[in-house]
């Protein structure tokens, strides 16, 4: 791609490091935010350069916080015996959706994943050790992506705490509300006749 | 949505400003940015704050460029006598990849689009036509997109200039390299068939 302009060809080139945003793509933002007024790219600069400077992770779960210590673990009505694992920050928002749970979570950062060069020591594990260690924890809910990466790092915590007196579960598998059975994979069909619930049970959901 | 950080929060709106990205792509592209090096944001914000605030555009042509005259148009081996008319300045980026074009562009900025609110005074009509009463000019091809707004904004232009002595022409509609007949719609069929070459012509392209 040829550019008339410098500035154009490095704010393109920037954007475009962006995941999932080609050069293509990264030119027709770019172009946007040239026709808008100046503030708006004044005002995205900003946000972006004030959020990545002074952010902070909560000290105790690790999920994105404006304090030290980030609103969920600072309220004194969420249990902190149950603790939910879960793998990122978009994750926390999503499970705080559903306002089913009330317990406090643990960030891990990422999952487990050779290919990618991701060990356990690059994810806050051991800060979650410890807090079983500790042994106001009761039960840890993994809240991971049903892959191998997440199952492998289900297993890894699991190996590490296993010997404490914490009960560990996992959230529950099967079939999306909506979905039709015919095209669920044989897996997920499988298991969710194994660990089927009783009906009355169901109703009550 | 709810964001743990108000940071977070204004980053993710600011993003989500620019078109096709949503609430949920803004999330994933900030988060990303997080666990990038710092350097990589700050140079992101200083990229598009530089482009905003110092890109010009050719006082010629109206193509973006770093001076008051755009790199084409400061070319004395370029045709001044020709003027391709185009609507913005990733069509003058898609003209020059092909290397068929030698002479000069004229970028308008959009096309007359009553339903969006853009009529003739919006767009850079008026220094076109300007530039063909001086009577340098002796070829105005016409590269808007095919759509209603393209025919009309060049009819505009055919209007304004008609009664000095400029060859106007648009660029040809057909059927595009490697497409199957079976599948383009009636109308570009129908005009490519008014509009057939000779054979020997085809060969030389």
């Amino acid at each position: 791609m040829e550019f008339s302009s410098k500035l154009l060809e490095r704010a393109v080139n920037e954007m475009s490091q962006l995941p999932g945003i080609g050069k293509r793509t990264a030119l027709r933002l770019v172009l946007h935010l040239l026709r808008q007024p100046k503030e708006q790219t004044t005002a995205l600069s900003q946000a972006l350069q004030n959020m990545r400077s002074t952010i902070k992770f909560c000290e105790f779960c690790h999920n994105i916080s404006d304090f030290n210590l980030c609103e969920i673990c600072a309220n004194p009505n969420r249990n902190e015996t149950i603790i939910c694992v879960v793998e990122d920050v978009k994750d926390v928002m999503a499970i705080e959706n559903t306002s089913s749970f009330k317990g406090l979570y643990h960030v891990l950062g990422g999952k487990i994943s050779p290919m990618d060069g991701i060990g356990p020591h690059d994810l806050n594990i051991e800060t979650l050790v410890k807090k079983v260690k500790q042994g106001v924890v009761k039960e840890l809910i993994f809240a991971l992506s049903s892959t191998m990466e997440g199952d492998t790092t289900n297993f890894y915590i699991y190996k590490q705490i296993q010997d404490y007196n914490v009960i560990t579960s996992t959230i529950a598998r099967g079939i999306s509300v909506g979905d039709e059975l015919e095209y669920a994979d044989e897996i997920t069909l499988g298991r969710s006749i194994v660990n089927r619930i009783p009906f009355e049970t169901s109703l009550k959901l």
